[in-house]
């Protein structure tokens, strides 16, 4: 992070990208922008919160077909011959554009958390594995989630998980809780990445493992849907799981006995990054609301945006989304050039900043817009509780801050 | 607010009131805290949210009975001859005892905006508007609502009311869109005032009247209730208003047409202080479950308490809530010594100063938490959502801000 | 500090004090603003700076002689038959007054640090160690210094002192460095009260003592004078000085060996609710001269005050100072109500409160001013540097902060 | 600022820039970083503090002469055929580099605000103005000054300047006072490009000129240095200059009368880079003293670094660092691509960003060092001055938001 580096400093879109870019940009404005308002609106009044309305599945089944005939289907995913693919720098321009309509993800195979679950079986699942699993997550057949996070253990420390996987006659006997596992409510979620200890005696950082667990294993119990800030998210949801001695083939195992930390450097530099550019479309649609509130508003006489301190809330959040989209093109580049690992002080850097800072430029556009601004009228307060909630999501920002300061100090000895 | 008049900073509670203070412990312990569970579970999963069970109700009534008979019903009120009653400063502190549960308010007649509107009744009504809605009132046997707020008005100009009545064959004629109007989703919510524009070519401060509106009056239409970072608070709710053409009797205007900002005068300084005092309650709520939590969580081989930052959050954290109950203290305290009028710079100063800080507070708590802190499991995300709405009610923070700002320059002779 | 105990919140001066403020009031408008100004005029184009100008010192001793004549004379002391004097909490008042004229406190005898020094040697002096040292003080003829802090180690931790002292044929052969020795550069300073480490084998808390070094024993090297912003406060200075084989008789030991920390509780509590009422005056000074320049400068056809954010700058201003004072006089309100040692948690609490803040309010006050605020031409670039070197003084604010979040964690049984 | 244009994305230094840079380094290394220590101990103990010690000079000339010899001198300026030169953003890099030695820039000749001036003569000169003030400027045998801020306006309004200047005789006659004139001290100083109104009847943008006044013109009064906390760094100093009816030839005016604020234009984009690139390096340098101290001190047996909140302490600085130094290469960048006057927004946006929150990192590096942060042992409290008059310097913070906010606005047509 020295600045030394002048190829780190190249944050401009490749030519071979725009293109793609483009493809993207028509394909929303063509097969999404025009079911949104149906889709959300069909998910109000079902009588079964926890499924889906057959039209909505209708809707995007349609879209999926469109983006699949248009070749942006799975576009994320590198080449399987030759590795290659689209660059972490493109992609964050790309996942900005698709931060901006929350069906667009889905329509062309890349929400998560199924893209990092599809790259995690490309990459390390054994051939049956991707045949079972990776094929229908690819096909867009079915969906998946990550279940990773405990509600009895800081999830600070990722060392502290309590779930545990013991082997008995061949298979994994997996007995623990996990919660806010997203997506997990999804009538479509099939099967669960799910994060054990399986070797307790093992150092530190090798007595955690991934077992693949299909979500219909008995003894996998659903037990509620986790809210933020009272939402639910429903059907998708937050769920909150107990595993009582859920038994999967011991050939369920992902990589093998021990490697689960090693299997998450693989999924969660991306992974951030694009939450970090959703964010950043988030962060600007925030501005924009607070700017058209301001503008439009007026009170003793002027707009709002003439009075106190507005004008200048309005520029320091301009000013601190430019830097965080220069951030996180940074750090999207560093695992270009430098790879996930060395580039993960990026990325936590990244992740400390951007869901706080979004937070607080959120808030002061509720600010500006009075009672207003709480309220069902404006989607400030459930772009707020998401924010929120991404400050825990992949490890809580005082986690991210101390691998930058740590970095800092390791670079004078210090540490 | 120079700190010369010595009085202002005798901030203990009175003698006096000290039994009352025990009386009303007691009546919380008694009546209040058993009923509390049951009374809320019973919210959940009525066919009709917008309505009250009768077991509900039954409860209340209950421990209204009981307030009744130990003479704490009403206690809040000025005795009607000698006018004397609770000084501000000792119902500050009663009121902080009330925050603690929160039904304890309604079961002892106190709650807001009911007794504002009683104040405002009992100062400025009419024998027969006394008659007819104070009596009730004081009985407890209906419930009344304030209607300011407007959706198309920026809500710091409070000049800017644009509900609009005319008299016409000696009826008052009201048109115009309220919104945020607490309580006035109670079945049991008889009785609105109403802020409206009268006499729009008087001065600026003399255009507005407050006028009683029966809620069931022809022309009252309730859209819907505003929600608070996806809250309705149901059955009470927050109620969005329409009046087409509401017609009510000429006298139910209140002291007079163009004094509507005198009668706000009344209602206040009080209200303000109690919910400053509740905002406390709920800081010091959220500060023990920070504690807690960070207290039993470990993570790196420590609790979290002694992890990183926590301890000074903690330090700092304590450090602005006994700051804030102090000013808190000496505002009421002010509106006793110097009226209302005068203490309004003392007024608008933690009105400025507490929700912002509390919502810091819970914030800095559900940090603590982890995704637990964004959850149902905690009260920690429905306490942000109210302390967040509290820095619109009865004025954005920015115009108490400019209330003592300016204040501040007058004392130098610079506006 | 949970609000509970009324006596706390009685924060108003006593009646029995008031007559001393008005003396107090008098002597500094009769004797000590006339000779305000050409005393610091003499402070310049001195030869040696760090001597003082004759004529200071004769303007000095004429109004510390109105003031033996008014019965002012060494006010700060308790009785010394009765144990009586003024209380802490009416001691805060006078302080805030003598805050406001940087010679007052010097006419009265209640500099820092003399005053904690004749506290310490009238609580644990022996009557030879009374004679020598406290007459002369008590009678303005001498001063004193702390010699406390060290270059070599981190302030935070009272318990690195490295400077050590032990026993040699009946005297104590002191060796060590010490810095920011405020005073010691005053020729009339004779005396310093020095921390040193005599027991390296006791447990850590017993393991210093506190011992009476005459500053010309040989041995004694004033290095230099430490600058703060640039500033060296000569001649009073804050010195850096050597202990080269510094030898004093083994009875200039105070207390007792091992007994250093018990004397620190005497001094620290009042002396750091003094700071803190001086750095309010230094507070409000800031208040004002920003109100002033922002009311009597324009750009863009408006006084500055009516521009952007100033008037919330100010209120916010206000406000903290209201706040910071009534927490300073309820801190010095449990210190008469509780002793020094149940207190220090409130001590601690405006130790790491008020000198940051107070720096806030300056440098807003310099921002209000243009270049003209970190000029010359007002005293604010001064003023923030004193308060930003007070953040230091009796240990960092962090070592506060550590005080009062453990403090409220062992509330909860956390710690 | 939208993200949209590619162009502004690539940050890196051009290929054709690096061979100057690595010049610029050795050139550093052999020429400036010897003579340095020696310079600067040459200034302490002059009897005149106003003058240059004769030996300072001699070293200055020497670094001189070796870089006209490899010919780095004046590679600041754009050929003057051509047009071409560096561009901004690759000085930039190179001003990053220049801020590392304070020496260094006046040895290549490109000190401020003698870049800004022969800038602006060479582009708005006449051949005379350019024959008798750039010749020797480029010879580096003079030094200018820059006479714009004003002790009688607000410095927040530009177009608040009062010195004025009107024809009589042939002849420009000047009244009026600035102060803070940086380089106005330096014995070597002898033209001012100063800024005066001269059209007072015009339109508000069209009043100012700027004129050409030679230092020793009979009525220019240098009346002393303005001090920055305490400092006056003589012998260049920051004079406060009295005008007394100072006569200079009509043909000084440059440009033209009334086009002040468009030379304006000319330098001040380059000039805020540059000091911004040079904050940058000040905040590198703060937080490599905060991570070494942190990292060698100990407290609680432990060093510093692993103490309470200082690991993120020292990650937030180095993120803010990183994010503030791409956003001053994409404002270079959009004054290469977009021309100066689009590019201003980018350029208040660096210059409103950058000294604020570089003061920031020094404070907390101070505070990492206990009270040696604040004396004379380490270079922050000098380079926090600096950093807090930087504030001012070209505007105050608040002025370059009004900037940002409005144009911000303006893309939404609310301005």
């Amino acid at each position: 992070m020295s600045g030394n580096d002048q190829e780190l400093f190249n944050l401009a879109m490749s030519e071979e990208a725009r293109p793609l870019l483009h493809a993207l940009q028509k394909h929303i404005e063509e097969n999404v922008a025009p079911i949104t308002e149906e889709f959300f609106a069909l998910n109000e009044g079902k009588e079964d919160r926890w499924s889906w309305h057959p039209r909505q599945l209708e809707l995007l089944d349609g879209a999926k077909a469109k983006a699949k005939e248009s070749g942006l289907w799975n576009f994320f995913l590198p080449d399987a011959d030759t590795g290659e693919g689209l660059s972490n720098l493109d992609y964050a321009y790309i996942a900005s554009e698709l931060g901006k309509y929350s069906l667009a993800s889905e329509t062309l195979n890349c929400s998560a958390p199924d893209t990092g679950n599809m790259e995690v079986l490309e990459r390390v699942g054994t051939p049956a594995q991707k045949e079972k699993w990776l094929k229908p997550l690819l096909n867009g057949e079915i969906r998946s989630a990550y279940a990773m996070t405990e509600p009895g253990q800081a999830s600070s420390d990722a060392k502290n998980i309590s779930t545990t996987a013991h082997l008995e006659n061949g298979e994994w006997v997996i007995n623990g809780e996990k919660y806010y596992i997203s997506g997990a409510g999804d009538p479509r979620c099939k099967i669960m990445i799910t994060m054990v200890k399986t070797s307790p005696d093992a150092p530190a950082s090798k007595q955690q493992s991934q077992i693949l667990v299909p979500i219909d294993t008995p003894g996998v119990e659903i037990l509620e849907g986790m809210q933020v800030f009272g939402e639910d998210h429903a059907p998708r949801g937050h769920m909150h799981i107990k595993f009582n001695n859920v038994r999967v083939p011991e050939e369920n195992m992902l990589l093998g006995e021990g490697r689960g930390f090693e299997i998450s450097q693989v999924r969660l530099g991306p992974g951030r990054i694009h939450h970090c550019m959703r964010s950043l479309g988030q962060a600007e649609k925030a501005l924009e609301l607070m700017v058209n509130r301001a503008g439009s508003r007026t009170a003793f006489g002027k707009t709002i945006l003439k009075l106190g301190k507005n004008v200048e809330v309005i520029s320091r959040a301009r000013i601190e989304i430019d830097a965080m989209r220069l951030m996180v093109l940074q750090a999207a580049k560093a695992m270009d050039v430098l790879g996930n690992r060395e580039a993960r002080v990026y990325v936590s850097a990244v992740k400390a900043m951007v869901p706080e800072k979004v937070c607080v430029i959120i808030d002061q556009a509720i600010q500006m817009h009075g009672a207003t601004g709480v309220s069902q009228w404006t989607p400030l307060a459930t772009m707020y509780a998401h924010q929120r909630h991404l400050r825990f999501a992949d490890g809580p920002d005082e986690v991210h801050h101390m691998v930058v300061g740590r970095a800092e100090a390791q670079k004078h000895d210090m540490w």
